[in-house]
Order: C-alpha cells, then structure tokens, then sequence
C-alpha cells in the first residue's frame, strides 16, 4: 500500500479570505472581477500541485458591500474560463440546492466536468440565509425541509448523471447508429419535492460523477456529509476539535454503509505566511490594523442575532445562549473561540477577519507545515483547505514556501497522480446504476 | 454616416447543422463533447471578424438519439471556456424564461459579459416541448403564459443588471469604502411571477446589459421581440417573406417607441459551399444519402403532429392544418416549403435535414455572397445567421471564401469596429434605470 498522502485544496475567494485584503497594498482590488486574475490563481495552485480550486457562493449580496470587496462572478461559469487554462488542478464550486433546479445543476457540472476532462467538483449547500430566500419569492425554508430537499436533489443528479451509460454512444457512421438508446435512460424520479423524467441531455460525465463536497457541521450536515460527500470542508480551531469531528464524521460514514477512505474530511487554514515569524506577525497586524471596527461589530451582531454596536470593543462579549436557528454550529465556534482564548470583542473580531470562524495561522513555513503534519498524523485532517489571507501572494507564498517542505517530508505529492480530481484525491470512479441493473 | 454593414453570426452546433452531419467523412462525431472543437470554431469565426457565435439549447434530449448527435455541452458553461481563448467574439447562449430563475439568470450572463470583457448574449426562448416541462415536474404551461413570464422574467433580470449602477465601486483604500451603497440598489420587484429582492451579487455587465435576442416568429413571439430584442435570428425561406418578416418587425419595435436600427434581423442560411457550383451540389447530395429516411419520417411527425410512418416516401404530404399548439409558426413555415416546391416527403425530408426550416443554398462563394447582398439591400436583412451543414470544415469555407467577397464589396468588415458585442452590432449601451433616476 501506497503511504498515506495530504490533499490540498486552495479556496479562492476575491483578493483575500482576509475581510481587509483588499486595503493592503500587497493586492489589487479591481481583480475581484478579473478572469484573469482567477485564472492565475488556479495556474499557481496547479504549479504546485494542489488537488483542487474552490470557489464558494450564495445567491444574495451579503455583508457589508461598503466596506468589504464584494460582487463577483458566479462560480461554475468561472471555472469553466479556468478549466480552459489548466490542465490537472480539480474545479470546485458551490450550488445550492434550495434554489436550483436538479435538471439544471445536473447538467452544469456534467458539462463542467467535460470541459475540464473530468476535474469539476460540487461543493453542496443548502443555503441559510433569509436574504437568499427573499431572491427567490419564497421563505427561507426550515433547516431540516432543506436538508430534505437536498437528499432528494442529489438522488436526482446522481440519477441523471447516471441516464446515458458509459458505453451508450457508439458512433457507428455506417450503420447510422450514434447511440445505443438501450443504454439512455429515463429517470423517471418522481418524489416529494421532484418530478424529472429525463434522460439528461448531456453525455454521462468523464468521472463519472462530479466529485461530491459538503460542510455543514451541525447533525443534519454531518450525516448529509456521512451519506453523500466525498470530501468535506470545515472549521475546526484546535487539534482535539478537529479529532474529535474527523472522528465523528468517519463513524457516521460508517454508519452509513462506506468506508473512512471514502471521505476526505479538510479543514480550513489560512496561513500567514513570513520568511521569519516576525515577518509573518507583522502582515498579520497589517492586515488587523486594516480593519473597520464598525463593520466587524456589526458582522458579529449578524453571526450572534445580538445588536453588540453600544458595547465596548475593549471588553469581552456579554453573556449570549446560542439559539439562532440556521447557523446554530457557526455560533457555537465563535462563541467557543471567544471564551477559549479569553478574546475582547476587538480581539475576536480580528480573528474572525482573519478566516471567518476557520483557523489563522501566522508563521514561517516550517511552522505552517508543521501544523498541517500535525493535524494530518494525529487524525484530525485527510488534508486542508488553504484559505490565503491575500491573494494572489498568499497562494504564492504556500506553494513556493510551504508545499516544498511537504513534499520534502513525504507528505505531497511531486506530481499528480491520476488525471481527474477523483483519481488525485483517490476516490473511485462511482459505478452506473442503470448499468447494474441490466447487468443482473 | 458611415456604410451600412453586414453583420454574420456563426451559429455553432455540434459537427453541423446537416442532420446526417456525423456520418459524413469530413466530421468527426466524438468532438460533440470536445470543448477544444468549440474554441476551435470561436476562433475561425474570430478569423473571419463574424460579430458572434450562437450555442442553442434546450432543456430536454430531443430528437432521435439513436441517428442523431445530440449529449452536448451546456451553452453558457461552453461559452465561458470559449470566452477564454477569444478577444473579438460575441458569445451568444440560448436559456429558457420558462425553466429558471431570474436571479441564476441575470447572474450568469452578467459574469460571462465580465469574463468576456462584454461579449455576451442572450437568446431567450420560452421552450415549447412537452419534454422539457417533464424535466421540471410541471405540465407545459400554454403559449401566450410562457411569453407573459418571459416578460416579467426580463423586467427582473435587467432590474438586477442595473442594481449596481456603474461607478458603485470606488475601492477607495485609504478610508476603507469599498463601494457606494448609495449606487446599489435592492430591486423589490413584485409581479404575477416573481417577487425578487435583489440587488445582485455581481457587480453590472461591461455591456450595461448583455444583448438580448430572440427568434419567436408568432404573434406573440414578434411582439415580444418588437418589445425587447436587439437581435432576432428567424427562419425566412424566400426573399418575399424575408421582407415581410423585416418589415413587420421593424413596424412593430417602431410601434414598441423604439428606432427600426435598434433590433437587429438575422434570417438563417446554411451554405453548402463548393469552388464549383459542382463541387457543392455534390457534396449536398452526399449529405442527403446519409439521412436515414425513417428518422426523417419521424421527426416530420412530430414537426407537424401527423403520424406519416404508412405514407409513401416518393408522394406529396397529404393535406394537413396547421392547428399544433405552441409550434405554428414552424408548421406553417413547413407546409409552405413542400407545397412551394412541390416536394414529396423524401425531398421535404432532404430539405430540413439540411436546416431544420432554415433555408439552404449550395453553391459557390459568389453565388452565397450574391443572396446574402441581395437580402441585404433589398430589405430582408441586417446580417445573416450562419449554420454550416457541416464542422468545422463549413465554417472555415464560409470564413475563407465567402467572407472575402463580402469584404471586398464592402458589405462587411475587415476589423472589429468596437470592444463589446453591442459596440460591433452597432447597439447602444443600456442606460442604468436607477442612475436615471438618481439624476430626476
């Protein structure tokens, strides 16, 4: 057996994960908008052999627009202007399924994965906030209607991915046969929330099926993660937390009928990253330093559902219960952080700029590298999300100055392994279901 | 006033617009999922200055797969990865009013026209099968339904497009406003069909709005397009009713308050170009030997919604009325074609195998040249739809040898004239309804 390798994925997101980056001076913030920009983004990834970009999404303009660098492109389409400038770096993005159609998002990542020669990956989400729902016509729906809804949405994708067999078209010009209709199938879903007859109008997908990503942590997340997701992004801020989740989701996977390998699990870390610590601390304080109070005490006002703009920044939070329904998990971290480290309310909101409830990291690459092995080795982590506090030099400074001392240590890979994203996260090609069937 | 131009869409469909296209020794059937095949065709097209090219779509396999190359790609997804090799091209995709969500809609196309630098268009269809409902779960909803929702659906998206007025953002760094929130702009849209809040989460289109075009031909249809498209690709046989067509469209945007120069006519032609006059029949003839006649007789059927299968191949059609729902207007445009020429069902089968309604000429440069100029100056065209029977060979002759006489006539082109796909159609950019208003 092969040693045990890391995977990383780089989550790219506008010039930064840092709520300020776009006020420092090492970014560029008209590149929010820029193809190219992204496009370069994915190149560095890819020259340093990470699995796979991420692009994340919601279908409302959230936060505070006036002080934050928002209003960019809509994922899927930008990973295809991606796929056509790389070659092997796998192409994440987010859709929900609350607000989409299971025909339509079917047929997006089966013509995604084409396109890339089998690299897209489905990051799956059901969509929380209330301003989504008011885009849509409706009210938000309750937590659990939607995870419902989601079931029922994959079993209709994975269906139509499934219509046309591997081996349905045929192409024989002489006889004038394409395809082999007996291997096109109607799906002919019909349950509580979907009626979709197909097949899909689209050849079944490269990998057979996208690759299936999933982060929600609270228990209707979990065990959607331990039924359906081949890797799953999370927060995880200390070492035993992130055991403990590792842990908890592989036995929920086994619970589920698949084995621990058939899940990836990938907390999020953004690295500071300096060529000595002080160098690092100081981006860091930068980049604090960049920050408008107003704006961060408001985002937390949101993340709590408690108006915290009369208290003093200099003081710990009041007394607060976690009971917000929707974010219940994203409430529980921040208040965790909060109490763990003893944080004013200033303080916590420097931490939650840094990565937004996900682990910050300042320090050489030695120290990062050592982190991610720790993590890696003592069963909190298959590999991690990267989330760069600025971009593009955050990701640059990962893959020239961390990724080497991984590789060095045995832990990454020198070059990819396999061609689709499935094969270099070593997931296995899912078998047709129609095909099955007429087999038996 | 400069010289009225030409102006030439390709109209890129899998291996050719023939029906028999894949079995002809000049394609190659595997390129229908082949994204490289695609940017190949954008970029001849580019070669040759064409304004744009067009990607159709439906959401529902159609036709016969078993004789029929169908499985392709997702319009929008394909023209991001076509955006990304080309600098000239509009990038023209079909998306059905009736089968989506304005939000996903107005989002989409606003990032292909950032990712394009404002080269994106929408052909906006209303979807008239059967098929497609059942992909939804919803019965068909009847015509003159589906255009009112393609109304309001256009209402909501260009509200959304607007909802970020153009100079919103200022990234001003040093005070740390990123945007003016004074220039974003929830929409509140409220109607029969949609209640969407906005704004958007994607800053405005370079273009201010992606063009719109449509290709209804019945009342509802051309009324819809008089209303709102700035481009219409339509089906037009003969000059006369191309004139016709021409006219009343113009008549009516005119009556619609807007300029005849606003909307731009587009009949379809498919050229069958040969050096010879020979050399074109021949391969048109080569073309028809591989049509399969009893697929013919089928999709003859369905056009006309007659079960023609006992019907003797060497006779005319027996009579029929044209009272079909929803597809009168191609009904229509069928029985006239057989009785004009007096077709049996063979022939007639012939003729829209070659282009499904779209008039077919074969012949050589001079003599495609000599019709499109003819339409052109005697007012049944702005410019022409082209649909090469087959691809890419037929693009590249159109390119390399139709193309060249147009120029030297000085009907079109030598050079971009503008940045965006408006600017090279010669349509103004959208003013920003709630810029407008802020000036009042």
């Amino acid at each position: 057996m092969s040693p045990r390798r890391l995977h990383l994925n780089a989550f790219l997101m506008g010039v930064g994960h840092h709520e300020a980056a776009w006020r420092h001076p090492r970014t560029e913030p008209a590149l929010v908008t820029d193809v190219k920009h992204f496009q370069n983004l994915a190149r560095i990834a890819e020259r340093g052999k990470l699995d796979s970009v991420f692009l994340a999404d919601g279908v409302a303009l959230w936060g505070n627009v006036r002080h934050n660098a928002l209003g960019g492109l809509e994922p899927l389409t930008l990973l295809s202007a991606i796929a056509a400038v790389t070659e092997h770096i796998g192409l994440i993005a987010t859709a929900s399924t609350t607000y989409n159609e299971p025909f339509h998002l079917a047929r997006k990542f089966a013509s995604l994965d084409h396109i890339s020669n089998g690299r897209a990956g489905w990051n799956i989400v059901t969509s929380a906030s209330e301003a989504e729902a008011h885009n849509f016509g409706i009210e938000r729906p309750a937590h659990r209607d939607r995870y419902a809804r989601a079931d029922e949405f994959l079993e209709v994708v994975t269906k139509l991915w499934d219509s046309w067999e591997d081996d349905a078209v045929v192409k024989d010009r002489e006889s004038g046969i394409y395809a082999d209709t007996d291997k096109i199938h109607a799906v002919e879903h019909s349950g509580p929330h979907f009626a979709v007859k197909g097949p899909l109008n689209t050849q079944r997908p490269p990998q057979g099926h996208p690759l299936i990503v999933q982060a929600g942590s609270s228990p209707d997340g979990k065990d959607f993660a331990a039924r359906h997701a081949e890797a799953v992004f999370t927060a995880q801020q200390t070492l035993a937390e992130g055991q403990e989740f590792y842990a908890d989701i592989k036995a929920r996977a086994v619970a589920a009928g698949r084995r621990p390998e058939d899940i990836v699990i990938l907390p999020g870390i953004s690295p500071i990253i300096g060529s000595t610590e002080r160098e690092a601390l100081r981006l860091e304080r930068e980049l604090e330093e960049l920050i408008i109070p107003a704006y961060g005490v408001a985002q937390l006002s949101t993340i709590l559902g408690v108006d915290l703009s009369d208290h003093p920044l200099d003081e710990p939070l009041p007394e607060i219960s976690p009971e917000t329904e929707g974010q219940q998990s994203r409430v529980k971290l921040v208040l965790d952080l909060a109490s763990r480290d003893n944080l004013t309310i200033r303080q916590l909101i420097a931490r939650l700029a840094g990565g937004r409830g996900h682990r910050v990291l300042a320090g050489t690459p030695e120290l990062i590298a050592d982190q991610i092995q720790e993590w890696f080795e003592q069963g909190a982590a298959d590999g991690f999300n990267i989330m760069p506090p600025v971009l593009p030099s955050g990701l640059t400074d990962f893959v020239d100055h961390v990724v080497p001392v991984l590789q060095a240590r045995g832990l990454f890979r020198y070059e990819y392994e396999g061609r689709t994203l499935r094969e270099n996260y070593g997931l296995a090609r899912p078998a047709n279901r129609y095909a099955e069937l007429a087999v038996v």
